[in-house]
Parts: structure tokens; sequence; C-alpha cells
């Protein structure tokens, strides 16, 4: 399969290099000469990518934050062909879906979101591996037009490069979830690093907060991109949050012991009630 | 080395088996009849501790929760010989220090808070290890009169026991620390997964949720007691991080997108410099 990729960082990059390991042909672009000759070098791309050669894809995967995203394939419209089917990578689905799938279907070629769940507190290419999305989740947010066999495609050439798992949802729902299951997770790790008691503990061993702030090193500006264009759900996630854990504090100020532990056990349950 | 362990639950249990491992003698009491006779039979504990013995032991470790860590020494106070060292294991230390140094020192016997920085998220004597402290912070806050050669020998002591890093801090310093290290990491862990989008993800990975909810399943009463204990200090850290993480709900609810980006580069840098 002929296969082109729009941007060679943490996720473009790990992409070109699964899709060439196992034995399609890639056309890669970035915006960075230097990144473009390192693909090139580590055969993570066999040629630079051009419209002419992207009119001859397969399969087009754009690996762009969001806005960029919806900037270059509205730049790109009439250089795709009918059959290529165009997939976008990035962290939020609705804006990008909304976006493109009139232009798609006003121009003949297949859209379809799709976002890779797997990640690493390093971007860019040289954080790249070719197998980063070993035993990762796909997630595929097709319309309700798009073509079934088309899906099916899609999910079966997931598999084959060692995807644990794909999953197809909406856009809709696969925003909502990843309010919580990600973006909010993120906000609360940064915020958690700036109390200033959290600037020196030397020599206390400190499990649950280095868990807690794993992914608080994020890139700011991919994060603002994706909080801005999923922000009726985060602020509701975020909202939910706040509520939750003024009760919290309430109790504590309040020194109501016994309503501090019902809160506990609630949560407790909750935690061992989820699927793991 | 005789040594006396009160409560034989995840810590008592663990250093029970680690005290044994090493050679020495180890006299023990659970309220369990069950616990007990499980310690026994592992060979956790050599025989069952009674008054008697605890006045023979060069060390007596009390592994309740805080109050009843408390509770437990007022009431023995008539028990410890003068040379015994008396050891609490509670997740708090100003208050156990502070309730309990006035008493040592009229009753001329030797008292020391320790924190062993261990756990699982299992709880109980089952759940018990030999090498739960393998590599783990010990945390030892004597008051400024302990004689210098006790704390060498304590100090000493534990590295022997395989402890990585033997820790002397003040019982306040200690608490200031564990309120954002571990107490606050708790609370919001705990309060995270009460989203009711939290509910249901599957088939959506979630690496950045799992991190963030790991502590959640815990034991609310044990924490209550910690949480009270320790109220100040977790308050305070408690609306810090309220307050900085409303920032951040302000510049997302207010489309402030510069703002959200300043308060997320300043939290990555924050992360970035703290000592690994």
């Amino acid at each position: 399969m002929n296969v082109a990729i729009v941007g060679l960082g943490l996720i473009g990059g790990s992409l070109a290099k699964t899709f060439s390991a196992h034995g399609h042909r890639v056309y890669g672009m970035d915006k960075n000469p230097q990144t473009m000759e390192q693909a090139l070098q580590d055969g993570a791309v066999a040629d630079v990518l051009d419209d002419v050669r992207m009119a001859h894809c397969d399969l087009v995967l754009i690996c762009l934050y969001p806005q960029k995203t919806v900037d270059y394939i509205l730049e790109k419209q009439q250089v795709f062909a009918g059959d290529t089917v165009v997939l976008d990578v990035c962290g939020v689905k609705e804006f990008v879906c909304r976006e493109i799938e009139p232009v798609a279907a006003e121009r003949g070629f297949t859209f379809v979101g799709a976002h890779p769940m797997a990640g690493r507190e390093l971007s860019g290419y040289r954080a790249s591996m070719d197998n980063l999305f070993h035993h990762a989740s796909m997630i595929l947010t097709p319309s309700a037009n798009t073509d079934s066999n088309i899906i099916n495609k899609l999910v079966n050439l997931f598999y084959s490069l060692e995807f644990r798992k794909v999953v197809v949802a909406t856009p809709q729902r696969h925003d909502e979830i990843i309010a919580i299951t990600s973006q909010l997770a993120h906000i609360v790790s940064n915020c958690y690093v700036k109390s200033p008691t959290a600037q020196d503990f030397g020599g206390f061993s400190a499990g649950s907060f280095k868990d807690l702030t794993r992914v608080a090193k994020l890139n700011e500006e991919m994060w603002t991109d994706l909080f801005s264009k999923n922000r009726p759900n985060l602020l509701r996630e975020l909202d939910i949050f706040l509520e939750n854990l003024q009760r919290y504090r309430d109790a504590l100020a309040q020194e109501d012991d016994t309503e501090l532990c019902a809160l506990l056990r609630q949560g407790r349950e909750i935690k061992e009630a989820l699927r793991p």
C-alpha cells in the first residue's frame, strides 16, 4: 500500500516507521528539513511526499495539531483522488470531522477521523518508535455516510500493524470520553506540581505524587489546541471535578470526619467497580 | 534483638516478616485471632506479645492507625522499660509526637516517630511481604531531646533491614511534605473517578486516567484518621490546588487560550525542574 504521512513528529514518525516496517511504501513530509532527512536516512519514509505522489496514495495520514490538520486538508482538498482515504490522528475528533466531512463529500474523497491512543512523555521525530502502537488502541470515528467496506479495511489494516484493539465510535462520544480519560488528567497533573511545598521534598519518596504528576510535562501548544477544540466537554468535566473536590475541602475544613470518610468510601467503591 | 510489634496489618506484618527474616526475635500481637495464628504459622512472629515480654524488648513498633497508636501507648506507658525504644509507624507525625513525647520523658522510655514510605493498594496481614521495604525510604522524626546514639542505632538498624534511605526530619516538616506528596494525591485520585463519564469508557485505553486514579482505592477509615490529624497542612495544599485549578478553568471558560497555554507552560517548567 502507498501511504502518505504529513507531519513526522512522535505520532507521524512512529506511524511512518510502523507502516514501513510492515512493508508499505511510505511518502513523508515534515516542515523541518533535518527531520525529513533523518526519516529518509532511517528508512522510515521511502521518499519525500509531494502533491503528485499524494494523488497516487491509497491512504493519507495527517499527523498535525488539530487546527493545522484542518488547515492542511482544506488547502490540499483538490489534490486527493476520489479513491484516497484521508485520516487525521489528532486527539479531538468532533471539530476535525465537522470541518472536513462536508469538504470530503463535495470533493469525493473519504475522510475518517482516527486517534491512536499511545504517547510518550517525549515528543518529536527523535522520540518516534516503530513499536509505539504495539498493544495500543486505535479509535476510528467515521461519519454515518462512510462506506462500511472502507471502515472494515481500516480496522483490518490497523490490526495488521499490531494495534491491540480498534474501536469505532462517533466523534462526539470520542470527545466526551477523552475529556475525562486524558484531557482533565493532564490539567490536574500539570496543576498539581504548582504547590510551593512540592518544589523540594528531598529524601522523601513520593510514589503517589509521581504517578499523579507523570503527564505534567506536556507540550503546552498542542494541548492548548486540543483543549480549546473540546471546550464544552472539558469544561463540564473540570466543573464536576471542582465541585466534587470542594466537598472534600468543606468536610475537612468543617472537621466533619463522618462526611470525609463517606466521600472517600464512595470514591473507593466507584474505583473498585471500574473495569480494569 | 528482641522486637515487639503491635498490629500485624500490611505495615506491621511486613515489618514482622522483615525483622524475622533478618534474624531478630519478633513478638507480635493483633486483635484478629486468625491473623495472629497465621503470623505464628508463617514464622513472621516467634511468639505472642504480652506485657511481660514487651518489658524485655529492645524495640517496640506500634503499627496502628494514628489515634489508636496514641491510645495504645498511653495505655501501656507503665509497661515500657527505661531502655526500651518505642516507635510508631503511622503516616502523620506531629500529632503522635506531641501526644507521646511528654509521656515518654516522664516515664523514662524513648519514643521516636517513624514513617516507612511503602505501601500497596492491598491492605491487611495477607498483603504483607518480607520485601515491602526493599528500596523504600524510612523517615524518622526524633525530638530535639532524643539521644543521638539512639538515632544513629536506628538509622543503622533500618539500613541493615535493606531500606534504601533513612531520613531524619522534624515531625512538622514530615507532615508538611506528606500533605502534598501523598495525602492530597489520595484525595485528588479518589475524587477524580466520580465523573459520570468515567464509569464506562469501554474500548478506550486510558493510561493517564489509570495513573491518576491508582490510589483512589484506599482504606477510608485509615485515611480519614490521617487527614484529620494533618488538617491545617492538608487544607492549605487543597486550597492552593483548588485556586490553581480555578485559573485553568477560568482561562478555558473565557476562551483565553494565551492564558491557558501560559498556565500549562508554567506547570511543565515546574515539573521539569523537579528532582526526579
